[in-house]
């Protein structure tokens, strides 16, 4: 891990139990009014047998899978957030970083249909990790969906080019949060790295506010060649 | 023809000349100093044997193509905008519609390598009418290169949904336009209503300003399944 790899890793183990509360209480509004419902039909669209959720955090969008019937796991490099899911009496939840996914083992699942990361690529190297984690872990023509804010709204007033920033964390519930570091991707480069590879664009939606109609998120399916 | 297909189509019947004199001058800044550039080196990078470029108006984009030895041809609805095109001694350039161009013949040319639409989808049927006649007259795997104004910068304040619009010619060289609506296109709907005629992605650009650093314009490269 470099030096920003590890503050994010460290701000999660801080910020677990604040960010579990965040989520249970639907604090997060542009979650609560758009995106949570967004990667759900983004997922059901595909109709998948099995799932891996790739930072699945408190393990919300996993319950919301299991509900219907659709088998699957989730996974997360922080021990905390992994413990926080497991309240719920659903053992399919596993401490996992990305790095290690790809020969991470999960008891009846050989290969998934789809991969799922919502909002949970944050470093810089999580993309190549992930993406070659689903070279072993997903089947044929298996899918990787990936909601991410839009980047030309987190843009904001940087420069529209791949890098590293700071987050803001103002205004989450009454919660303090540890800043932490993420990286900065332009749509161009978000596909460009996932054709690298071997992956297709099957898919591109985004999500707006229901109110102001900007976009929200994006969400990028795509397809292992 | 509907009524804001026809205004497009009245209105560069009055623009043809002025339009003319401010590609000449080089007056439009954001072509100068990146989406001429950013458009050629996208078509160049495919490598094509031959090209059409649909909606070339006075053909400054075929010069450029014809210079280094790519065949190609430029078709324009606006008889003006050809007329001043072949001013330059090159014969290929014909009028036709868009709506004509599935059935239109090119002397030597049965299948191109790729058509080109530089800025030229302005109109709502446009993009149908093009991936239609891609079906006609593209090679098997060929390409269609489209660059048009980003939709994130283009929106402006107005909601990010699909429909038309009015122009703004204002500050362009010395000359006055005649104004024309265009009909706007999220991300998402480029890439689905492409898809829908059986094209796929190859390649996402957003060629940027130098100095601001912000996207200026949009490049989708797809290619004929």
């Amino acid at each position: 891990m470099n030096e920003n790899e590890q503050r994010i890793f460290d701000s999660w183990k801080i910020n677990a139990k604040s960010w579990t509360r965040v989520i249970h209480h639907q604090q997060i509004e542009s979650r609560a009014i758009a995106t949570d419902a967004a990667i759900i039909k983004a997922v059901k669209e595909l109709n998948p047998q099995t799932f891996l959720d790739v930072g699945c955090g408190e393990g919300w969008l996993c319950r919301q899978l299991f509900s219907p019937g659709i088998d699957g796991w989730g996974v997360d490099a922080c021990a905390d957030l992994i413990e926080a899911a497991r309240l719920y009496n659903d053992s399919r939840f596993i401490v996992c970083s990305y790095s290690d996914l790809r020969s991470q083992k999960f008891e009846n699942i050989l290969r998934f249909s789809c991969l799922i990361c919502n909002f949970s690529i944050l470093g810089q190297r999580d993309l190549t990790q992930i993406a070659e984690a689903g070279c072993h872990l997903l089947e044929d023509h298996g899918k990787i969906i990936i909601q991410t804010l839009h980047p030309l709204i987190a843009c904001g007033d940087a420069p529209y080019e791949d890098g590293w920033r700071e987050t803001s964390w103002t205004g989450i519930g009454n919660e303090v949060f540890h800043p932490a570091p993420w990286y900065f991707r332009t749509i161009e480069s978000w596909i460009q790295e996932f054709y690298g590879y071997n992956y297709r664009l099957l898919n591109l939606q985004e999500p707006c506010h229901p109110i102001t109609k900007k976009p929200i998120s994006i969400i990028f399916v795509f397809e292992r060649c």
